[in-house]
């Protein structure tokens, strides 16, 4: 969802949240978002009123202790990082590839299970919204260079109009205890979970990369 | 990583980065990784340094387009987010689940692999810190409540003394093309490369959550 995007959004997207009318605090959401992004790409945008939404549901403050799971990786996983604190790194964020652009967020939990809500893009509801529609089903009568204002501009207008929820509840995780175990191959330090075949992932299947 | 920290790093934390005379790019990362990540956790504060570093070699600019694999969920992902755009959300960020306290930066590229650096905690230098080592190796000796101001101090005065790199060349991964496809269970859309078995992946094999 990056290429094509301005590497930064400067005043330009600012200034077309004011002549939107885009209320607080949704208004201060999008604004970091897209700074964070590093452009205020469409789904990021809904991501922001998703999140939101969820927060008004579970009657959250953005500063409480707050977990989410994203159903894609695409721009959404942004939104409830920048505007909840809930992060890939601090273990707050979840993102399984599902690729239904959707979201549950729930506070912590000392039980098994905590309860919380999934906001997702209503495919009934989006029809109201023609370029979204186009945009959002990925057809070939959206152009996304003569169409890309009108895009945000009908999404900031949208809001959660083309948005539904639904009462969930999702298992807790907890922490995994760990000793370290020093790679026979590399000499670093993994926790033992991770081991594969007595050896560290990246000595084994999960190499990603070559020395030069 | 998160357990324990508090929950908003206010002022103290800020206040001891000028106590530990932290020099500028590296002072406003920590303070801005320690806001998002809700809390000022040790490996988010090494993984800034790291970034910092990572940055230096590539002779790259943080509002560059740059892309990072980390090589562990836990606190380092953030900084490459927080300090070069490098998100979960924009699909510049790649988390490998392998174990390592390691990163790897590398600028776009238009070939199919891209040279970058790869950096990690070093396991000999990290002697000459013993706090940050009893830290990193989940010792019994380590007690975050005694010693975590302690801990935090030596990171702030080691930055990157307990570092070292390597050049590495990793893949480039291109957007996958797609067409929506209606999941026939929750007649939710997502992308066909992602249907499993004729359904989306929630109402087959990744289903996270139970409705109430």
């Amino acid at each position: 969802m990056d290429e094509g995007h301005h590497h930064h959004h400067g005043g330009d997207f600012d200034a077309r949240l004011t002549a939107c009318g885009v209320a607080e605090p949704v208004r201060t959401y999008l604004s970091q978002c897209a700074q964070f992004h590093s452009s205020p790409a469409p789904g990021l945008l809904i991501g922001a009123f998703m999140v939101d939404y969820a927060l008004e549901l579970l009657g959250a403050n953005p500063d409480e202790k707050l977990f989410s799971v994203c159903e894609t990786p695409k721009c959404l996983p942004d939104a409830p990082q920048v505007i909840a604190h809930s992060t890939t790194g601090n273990g707050r964020l979840k993102v399984i590839p599902i690729g239904r652009f959707a979201l549950t967020m729930n506070r912590a939990s000392t039980d098994k299970t905590a309860d919380g809500f999934r906001v997702y893009v209503d495919q009934e509801k989006i029809k109201a919204f023609p370029i979204i529609d186009k945009w959002f089903s990925n057809s070939p009568e959206f152009n996304k260079h003569t169409m890309g204002t009108n895009l945000q501009e009908q999404i900031l207008a949208a809001g959660r109009k083309l948005l539904s929820y639904e009462n969930v509840r999702v298992p807790v995780t907890l922490k995994e205890t760990w000793q370290p175990v020093t790679c026979p191959s590399c000499k670093e330090t993994v926790p033992d979970y991770l081991v594969i075949d007595g050896k560290c992932g990246a000595c084994g299947p999960m190499k990603y990369y070559e020395k030069r």
